[in-house]
């Protein structure tokens, strides 16, 4: 059915099938790029399968990460399919053996879309609650990735070295198609304590309906270009090019999103897309950046993490945020970014296997080390080993 | 110059210019309507004029409210001077005589046209601050207009009686082109805590852009014929019909603003502008609900009024600030509305005059009492009685 030699040795496939994008976890232990085997202690065979461990076992792979649009499901499971992900015995990576056809799934999709991977795949999807898998997901990679979390100001990444004695309590926002906070209190200590539907899906929902870009990425690209001041209502364009100085508003700031555009006798099609693009991810940015803020004032958390794949790695959507959440603390709280920001939840289910121990993670490179670690904007990899329960 | 029998004595004319709008509140002894005299226990003469009070002028008479689109500015100066506002002397209305080339104004358009009025009428303007205004403007209302505030439950108007040894603290939510948060202690102790760009004019604007709607009243009027859940992404819709109850969300909750316009292969065009127009009202409706309640959370405010003119006493609008309030607050705070919502900083400019106490003002009739007063989402009156100090 196969061909052994240029398929990977593939396990533990998970999904967080979301409004808007399938996001996708496996481990492999590839056959065309062999792990490098000097890296960890354990002796292995030469799949780099160890089966001395007195824990259980250790795996050398890669984690990899993929998404597809959830709208072109279709392309997940042809992608399965052709993978054959869920024929893959787990053996074939060392684990011990576990039902083929079941792989786990968080996202609301993991309910809508179950029929459908039972009757195309004839897979079942085992769900795992979507809050509970973005935490997983989050303190994983916050406690295992070593430079996962970076600030980001006046256009700079700078890395973060958690301290893991002094992770919690954090307020983690996932901007996905909408958006979730989280206050996180531990491992699998959490609530989610507010949201706003004022999300990912609104900038690519109703950036589409004004510019007529098709793609998320384009959507995102385009505003790179754009310059909000032309539609943004500035405060000083009320006050005569003034600041209001009294309460802290520079004429540049932005007193009315899109308010300009009330007085002006244009029509949509005669606003640059560009400009568009630009007003429509600063409001959203900065209507995050403003609550998150006051959910985490609320509770006393100086932390923020925000992942989803909203952000995209994308500098101006950090920035407003990053500022967004200075000015309203007065520098008080910081907005943290993830490296691996899209995939919080599908890495949260992967780890529902049982198979990931967050101390028994062990990294074998990281971006600094080893260029094969990307940040997944898009899709990529993580080399890492992996320790199955016993 | 003028036919004295066909127009008002006017007097004290206030402005308050914003980004959108201009709001206009003046004080008139109509000589085509005249004061109910049996109402008010002060002795005055035939044109409602009391000259025998201790503190001062006592005078009937009305305060009319109108306003103006500000990139129709010129409208506002005909109008000015057409009636000729700004040459009644004071002294028509029983006033002391002040300075009549001086009018009071807020906003930031008492800067941004300050030489425009003077070129045009002659007129200097005296900056009042807006914040300063708004509060005087919502404090005097809320103390001296029977039934001035109503909760809204249930598409029905419950108006309040308003303790004013309990009116404060407060928090004033003005919803103009954009939104300012101010945290009422009392009579002129006041703090601006928050604020958001997304407000009327993100409605008016974005929604002129989405819809080809021109004016803001046909676009509110337009959303009360559409139907969210055509572009908005429910629960729902992700979850396969199903509530997400473990974090409380029905399956109709809108999980994400124009996110089903992602998938949807359909144009602008090809929606409904009344679902457009809707799907915009909610969101920006639940989103200042919901940073309102995060404020007032802040502060241990139960009590939240809501002013200005995006909310226009529109039935839906309401409604949905209340739910958000009810929803994020679990039934702890309470949105309260405003029926002379739009003007309170004109009023509050108007009172800068220093001729209006609140313990000396007294009103003639309300809504109930009165048919002449009416809930002013656009122009009215309110017949009252306005003392000056001496």
């Amino acid at each position: 059915m196969e061909d052994g030699d240029t398929i990977d040795a593939i396990s533990h496939l998970a999904l967080d099938i979301g409004g808007s994008l399938i996001k996708m976890v496996y481990f492999s232990t590839s056959k065309e790029q062999p792990v490098d085997k000097t890296k960890n202690n354990a002796s292995r065979d030469s799949n780099g399968v160890s089966n001395g461990s007195k824990d259980g076992y250790l795996v050398n792979g890669r984690l990899y990460f993929i998404k597809f649009e959830t709208s072109k499901i279709n392309e997940c499971l042809d992608f399965i399919s052709s993978k054959q992900l869920h024929y893959r015995g787990v053996q074939q990576c060392g684990f011990p053996v576990s039902d083929k056809n079941i792989i786990k799934a968080t996202g609301g999709g993991a309910f809508k879309f179950a029929d459908l991977f039972k009757e195309k795949l004839g897979i079942s999807l085992d769900k795992v609650d979507e809050m509970s898998s973005l935490v997983s997901g989050a303190n994983f990679l916050l406690k295992a990735v070593p430079s996962e979390a970076f600030t980001y100001v006046n256009g700079k990444r700078n890395y973060e070295q958690i301290d893991h004695n002094d992770l919690f309590p954090y307020l983690l926002v996932n901007i996905g198609s909408g958006v979730s906070m989280i206050k996180v209190d531990g491992d699998g200590k959490f609530e989610r304590v507010s949201g706003t539907s004022v999300g990912g899906g609104t900038f690519w929902g109703l950036g589409k309906l004004l510019t007529k870009c098709k793609s998320f990425d384009a959507l995102l690209e385009m505003s790179h270009q754009g310059n909000n001041r032309v539609i943004d209502m500035l405060v000083g364009d009320i006050y005569g090019g003034m600041d209001y100085s009294k309460i802290g508003l520079t004429s540049t700031a932005i007193a009315s999103s899109f308010g300009k555009a009330i007085s002006e006798d244009k029509e949509l099609e005669e606003y640059k897309p560009e400009d568009v693009a630009r007003s429509l991810l600063r409001m959203i940015s900065n209507n995050i950046g403003q609550i998150a803020y006051l959910n985490a004032l609320r509770f006393g958390l100086k932390k923020i993490f925000f992942g989803g794949f909203f952000i995209g790695g994308h500098a101006y959507t950090m920035d407003t945020i990053s500022v967004a959440v200075d000015f309203w603390s007065k520098g008080e709280a910081k907005a943290m970014f993830l490296r691996h920001e899209g995939f919080l939840g599908a890495l949260g289910a992967f780890m529902n296997y049982q198979l990931v121990q967050d101390d028994s993670v062990r990294l074998v490179g990281d971006k600094n080390s080893n260029p094969l670690v990307e940040d997944l904007n898009d899709n990529g990899i993580i080399e890492c080993c992996v320790q199955a329960s016993s």
